[in-house]
């Protein structure tokens, strides 16, 4: 048999995964490999079973095209998701869907010990029967925070600073693990699986108990000197302002528009103590706002415009095509996107404005999970050794069977296991 | 003779473009190149004169080891840089160096009759001896304005709407032409030729008559959908402020710290009529405010507030390590870097200023053409029929002799033409 380039192997599970299903003639136009190329990789695939044909469209005359997809039991991952307010463990199968999921939180600032995030892989793992276990590829881990060349990891939430995640983890587990800033993750999930599938210039806008943007810009992320590319909700919008950020200076935008302090302007206005900053109170900030509270809506207003001035910036800096906002602020998208657009569009040139689409994300929460997942399968497809375990045989006796049992609930009492 | 890569030409060349000259224990260092493949490429180019052997170094104990350098005769270059207010032409050898100029004046917003371009790169052509303008390999355009993917220009300075440049320079020109925007030659000249050549995240500044920034990360040029990536210009500084942009907006950087609108902020306080907006007038403003002219600092203490903030925004977004500021605000360093630096710095978290260094750019006013000049130097090297022109063997009777003839003034009378 001709020998199979890796590269060939990577564009076609590569596409594969990212656009769900596709017909030999889509596959060779999308990767742009030549057709011989394409159809070794496809029957050396296809005896296997990594990829497997589902059916067949009819063409207009002429042959029958066949539809080919992923086998999505050929390779399985586990996602880590450290956001900084809880922690996510997920099993995925080769197509991204989450099989099961183990989640916990943490206390904020207290720093998070290791351990705990051994012990949701390994909780994960348990459940796998041993035909599973040997094909669990790789691990992906998306983690706030900045880190550094050397996979150290400074992060206020987690309480570390400069902690060798990496290191740690690969001392008490055996499987490949990769790490990625959570703020490339997303983009990342977006790009794979969410809305920003055909844009090359896109921006991912968290906006929760922190705001950043994760920024894709001409085919790839910008990351910066150190990976810190993206520090939208520390641009300054009103110097002259009171609001005191976490960072120490007055009138960042996360000081205005992050969820605890939308909660806390409206609450300091209505003559409320404010105790903790409570991020998830943004919701009743949003609910008041829908019945029209007059109080309610000018904190939203506030907040809506310093966002739009913070992404007038980002525009004219990056020129994209496609911001895609997600985090808490999408639970207020009805009280809150149109007027951040009109904040926007009176900040920024029409030929900025021609052609940008700004939408909520639609991954929902789970989006860190899912671009954890994506950094595994992106991260095993660059890597000869474990793309070949990803196009290693398929046993017969794994299609169909061996599905994982129902998993229990265990460990703290705030931990939630369950089957998706 | 073993086939040698165009790959390996281009990684050997461009290398010694940048840093002059090299052993060849360094070429092999810092192209990563094997060493057979370096040794295959220098015997190949010194043979047909495309580099030279300049000396010797001694070693400790061990062999003498070459300096190689490029031949500054192998390949010659015309740069055009159009960069709003002037036109300027130049005939530059391999290694950069200008050797001959020509500038002429335009009107602001009368439409550039495209002849006068073809006219000005004549001009510099004219002077040369057939073998050397036989060894003339390609022609690099900056330009400002915005270019479309077909090089479609539009440029309010040169009074383009969408104008067909490289279509119209290659009706009347048999040189190969390349464009590029004037930002990215800017942050290229000071990439190849100026104090970015260690830097991977760097910004150029250029600030005059508007004010844009060129920024470079993760080792490339940020383009963004349209290549108008880094409009710092038209950032919202102030949104309730009353200068009025060229855009029609209120309160953007440009509206505050351009040239003219320093100008015209004295003017307006000092009440002086404003009739035109003179960009030069700004060396009056640095000049008063060196003389402790209240009026002069005040204006000059706005505009630095508002290029800070504007920094902080850059900075914020794109985690530089390196800012170079140029333009016109280079003139007047002494009296506005300092307070620039000082607000900056207030804005930005600390993270972001560790290890960022700002400084003013060194390449002065003809930073423009060197871009122009890199730019084809650049684009020659990645064409492989240019590429093998470049290394074509240089004739004997062409080393040391055939130098160019001193020139003379000619054109209109604002023209200029000088041999450097």
């Amino acid at each position: 048999m001709r020998k199979i380039a890796d590269q060939w192997l990577r564009d076609l599970l590569g596409l594969l995964y990212q656009r769900r299903s596709a017909t030999r003639g889509e596959i060779t136009q999308s990767t742009g490999l030549n057709p011989a190329s394409v159809s070794h990789s496809l029957r050396y695939l296809t005896q296997n079973g990594t990829i497997l044909k589902v059916g067949e469209l009819e063409s207009n005359g002429g042959r029958r095209r066949e539809v080919i997809k992923l086998n999505e039991d050929a390779a399985y991952f586990v996602a880590v998701d450290l956001e900084g307010t809880r922690i996510r463990f997920a099993f995925t199968n080769f197509v991204g869907e989450i099989r099961y999921r183990w989640e916990e939180d943490i206390e904020l600032g207290v720093p998070l010990d290791v351990r705990r995030v051994v012990h949701g892989i390994q909780t994960v793992l348990g459940n796998l029967t041993p035909s599973q276990r040997s094909r669990v590829v790789a691990i992906g881990v998306s983690c706030a925070g900045i880190i550094s060349k050397s996979s150290q990891v400074t992060a206020v939430n987690l309480g570390w600073q400069k902690f060798p995640l990496l290191a740690e983890l690969g001392k008490r587990i055996d499987i490949p693990i990769f790490l990625e800033h959570a703020h490339r993750t997303c983009i990342q999930a977006e790009r794979w699986l969410g809305c920003a599938q055909n844009s090359n210039n896109c921006v991912y806008i968290m906006a929760g108990n922190g705001i950043g943007a994760s920024i894709y810009a001409d085919g790839r992320p910008l990351g910066g000197r150190d990976q810190m590319a993206g520090e939208l909700g520390h641009i300054v919008i009103d110097p002259n302002a009171s609001d005191r950020c976490n960072c120490g200076k007055l009138g960042c935008l996360e000081a205005i528009a992050s969820s605890p302090n939308i909660w806390r302007q409206y609450a300091e206005k209505m003559g409320r103590p404010v105790r903790h900053m409570l991020g998830s109170k943004v919701i009743e900030v949003f609910e008041r706002a829908r019945r029209k509270d007059p109080v309610a809506l000018a904190v939203l207003e506030r907040a809506a415009e310093a966002l739009g001035s913070a992404l007038a910036c980002l525009i004219n800096l990056t020129n994209p095509d496609l911001i895609i906002l997600g985090g808490d602020l999408v639970k207020g998208e009805d009280v809150l996107l149109d007027r951040i657009v009109e904040h926007l569009k009176r900040r920024t040139l029409p030929d900025f404005l021609e052609g940008l689409q700004i939408r909520v994300s639609s991954l929902g929460p789970d989006i860190g999970i899912m671009g954890a997942a994506s950094l595994a399968v992106r991260s095993a497809l660059l890597d000869s050794k474990l793309l070949r375990k990803v196009c290693s045989p398929v046993l017969n006796s794994l299609h169909g069977a061996g599905r994982p049992q129902t998993s229990h609930r265990k460990g703290s009492p705030r931990a939630k296991m369950a089957r998706v």
